[in-house]
């Protein structure tokens, strides 16, 4: 073609294809020895001026990469520190020393990046999570970062794996929202008005007609509801996106800003629902443990260290890697909210006024309550239905006795809360008369009543918390630490 | 246990087990042929009392349900309307009737949700996509809305497929920010500070110490930067999360939310990049072809049937099908930006003086000749490389000329820019000019700069606007109508 005349400029004749690396994590599976293969990477450690490990995040373990004697000049050699990247060829052997099966015996090695040792903010000794939230990129590199956002990875990808292998239709809701029908909790503004000196009607309030979208608008703290617009066409949908709470909760199981999996689904009652969300969670957990082996084994030895610092008493019973296997292998129990609370008044805890909370049918389980029944009582996660209606949303569907409603909660060890869901109220009048009461209104609704107006169905849904759920997975003990860029009250960073 | 002595509350008496139905694109596949099975879903149609169409949004086609004389009393057949929902129980027969392969021939059928004849929002006839836009849940129910958002599901996990297959790391990176690197246009505010009465410092100044975050914070633009961290540590990533512009843009071709694709590699020039790119689109119209192909049929026939109301001049020269199986069996044109230029230069459309705008060495392309490029010059996908650094953003990689940058945009027939790329560059020292000299405050992206101070390395990357994707494969002219829920100028909706 004529164009092709012209002369390419530099940037095409640059077609040095620099990516003909290979992964450290293949090379370390033994395939390729005998062949010459071209490494890239950070350097964790070098020892005897010839030893470097070599480390590219595609798993904890490193290369070693043995520099003979020679190859590098004396000015080089002292780049090699850590946190350095190479540009290692060389051929793939089968390793003398301890720890590794092979090893590349370099023929070339050039320096790609610098990193000035005295500069460097990591040194070899162990650094707290906290110190590490503040180094964003280098905590991932670390052993226990790596770890964990591999299989943050990994559980995101069985999440939809196992909704398409069911033929859930994948529904991105809404980030902006301008309804707060949820109500679960404070939110956050979105707008576009000059706060310095925004427009006002004439009473004084805002004039949010000339705000971007002509109203007052906030950022979504669940997906539900559109989702239930979505399952009354596809029968089957799921959310995987971000929602937001404007608490002011500085804790190690809240964020601002989180990722949550919302299915909803037509023609499931609560039993379904159940069902469902069990088979989910064990999915994921066996997914992991399926692909993350090494991971894993990591962290369930980072925990154990970690549980040796505790006095006795606080020790968990099981590992990580025991608990996970346990969650697997044995079924959910299933209580109702009055079983709940009958075990709770047995109790020796509440015999013995351990809890600080009160126990009567009515109260909204707390965090202690949920802990004794999961750690204490059944040691298993437990799944909890019919609660009362006072304490739940509008949405949640009346039981035949008029007062509990078809809910629930799964509760996981360590973790409390990790799925609410609930079979939703498909009759219109029954719905129409709980959002009077609890003074939703009606007209801003329109939109969602329109499902039960139009062939509504029996459908219910629920929601995972992806960051509870990698805590659990993982065994991370705060929040923060299973998210890349956590926002929490007074922290935006990066 | 002695909890199972208390008794068991009504929602678990409930354990009915509702969900054992068949879906209907099972059903048509015709291997339950003499089965009795469970159907549910939505009345399409009901012809002579007798012949019910039943779909449950698995696929567009319906099951055709045959309700013998009799099995149902007067007042139950005048709610078998459009709309309303059935759970019907029968045997699969094969059909005697033309269009399909098997029928169920009804035992029992339960009306689950009415819908009201009178007051149904859609009529036989066919709506605008505009006024279905409007109708939230029945839009998702038609068979337009049904195959494109179908498709959007496949496209959605295709790139989750492709990556995971590969071993990148899906990043979640924030949705909130305090950063305006990319510099992409104009941001939503997020803000929990009363707009009525925001606390303000001495100087008159919003004091944004009392903010939530105790900053000034917005939402995201694009999650590269934060994406690169990642990369500097995994190697490879991806994200795949909500973006947003306040852009007062009214078009056919903007919205305020949308989601977008940011895959991020060390270890790779702009030929790595660009290769990437190219095998990813291909993998994503490939899949959908595979997974999709009823749904593509549909919208093949319905694009070709909106391409005959149109003046012979402005129809497309290949249908929906031709287009993607073109793009999937031929390789991208690759070009420069000057030879891009040389090109229009030399076109019959500049010398007859048909472009609007100016063309000359240093302009940023114009959608007319973006268009006149792809469709009417090579008549397939475009990769453009080695831009003007003038006109483009600071990350990029200075060329050996001094003057344009490692960038790459690619461009589709039919949508324009799909894909916007880069090689990053990695050089701390000419990154850093490159950022004074386009006035970025070097000290509030010292987290950023971090990355080329502690082993820094070649690596580049790129955005697909998974919307305009999905545009690409349905054939929808308006992107409102390939988001489940659209956020434009004064429209909130849902």
């Amino acid at each position: 073609m004529a164009v092709w005349l012209i002369p390419v400029a530099a940037s095409l004749i640059f077609a040095a294809m620099f990516n003909k690396r290979t992964k450290i994590k293949v090379l370390l599976s033994g395939e390729q020895i005998g062949q010459e293969v071209t490494v890239m990477g950070w350097v964790r450690t070098f020892r005897n001026n010839q030893f470097i490990a070599l480390n590219d995040g595609s798993t904890n373990n490193n290369i070693q990469v043995v520099a003979e004697l020679g190859l590098l000049g004396e000015a080089d050699l002292k780049r090699i520190t850590t946190g350095a990247s190479l540009k290692v060829t060389g051929e793939v052997v089968a390793s003398l020393g301890k720890g590794q099966a092979v090893e590349v015996k370099a023929t070339a090695i050039e320096i790609l990046g610098d990193s000035d040792a005295e500069k460097y903010p990591l040194q070899p000794k162990k650094h707290s999570l906290e110190f590490l939230r503040e180094k964003a990129h280098l905590r991932f590199r670390t052993n226990t970062f790596g770890a964990v956002f591999r299989i943050r990875h990994s559980l995101a990808f069985a999440v939809h794996q196992f909704f398409n292998d069911r033929g859930f239709v994948y529904l991105h809701t809404p980030i902006i929202t301008s309804s707060d029908a949820e109500g679960a909790g404070e939110m956050f503004r979105v707008t576009t008005l000059p706060l310095e000196n925004p427009p006002t009607q004439e009473d004084g309030s805002i004039d949010f007609s000339e705000d971007f979208f002509g109203k007052s608008t906030n950022l979504t703290v669940s997906g539900q509801l559109e989702g239930e617009l979505g399952a009354m066409a596809f029968s089957e949908i799921y959310t995987f996106g971000p929602t937001f709470r404007a608490e002011n909760s500085n804790t190690t199981r809240h964020l601002a800003e989180f990722w949550m999996i919302e299915p909803e689904m037509a023609f499931h009652d609560i039993e379904d629902n159940m069902n469902l969300a069990e088979a989910f969670i064990q999915h994921l957990i066996r997914y992991a443990m399926e692909h993350n082996a090494e991971d894993l084994a990591f962290l369930d030895q980072r925990l154990a260290e970690e549980e040796k610092s505790k006095p006795q008493a606080e020790r968990s019973e099981l590992g990580l890697l025991e608990k996970l296997r346990f969650v697997v292998e044995n079924k959910f129990e299933r209580i109702t909210y009055t079983d709940a609370i009958n075990i709770l008044l047995e109790s020796p805890a509440y015999k013995k006024k351990k809890f600080k909370y009160e126990v009567s049918w009515g109260i909204d389980l707390q965090s202690e309550h949920e802990r004794y029944l999961v750690e204490k009582h059944f040691k298993k996660p437990v799944i909890v239905t019919g609660y009362p209606a006072a304490i739940k949303a509008f949405y949640m569907r009346m039981n035949d006795d008029g007062k509990t409603v078809a809910a629930m909660d799964i509760l996981a060890p360590g973790i409390g809360e990790i799925v609410g869901g609930s079979q939703r109220e498909e009759r219109l009048e029954i719905l129409e008369k709980r959002m009077s009461d609890m003074h939703i209104p009606a007209e801003e609704m329109s939109w969602y009543l329109d499902t039960r107006r139009f062939g509504t169905v029996p459908h219910a849904g629920f929601g995972l918390g992806f960051e509870r759920m990698v805590q659990f997975v993982t065994g991370m003990g705060n929040i923060r630490d299973v998210i890349p860029f956590a926002r929490t009250p007074k922290n935006c960073e990066f």
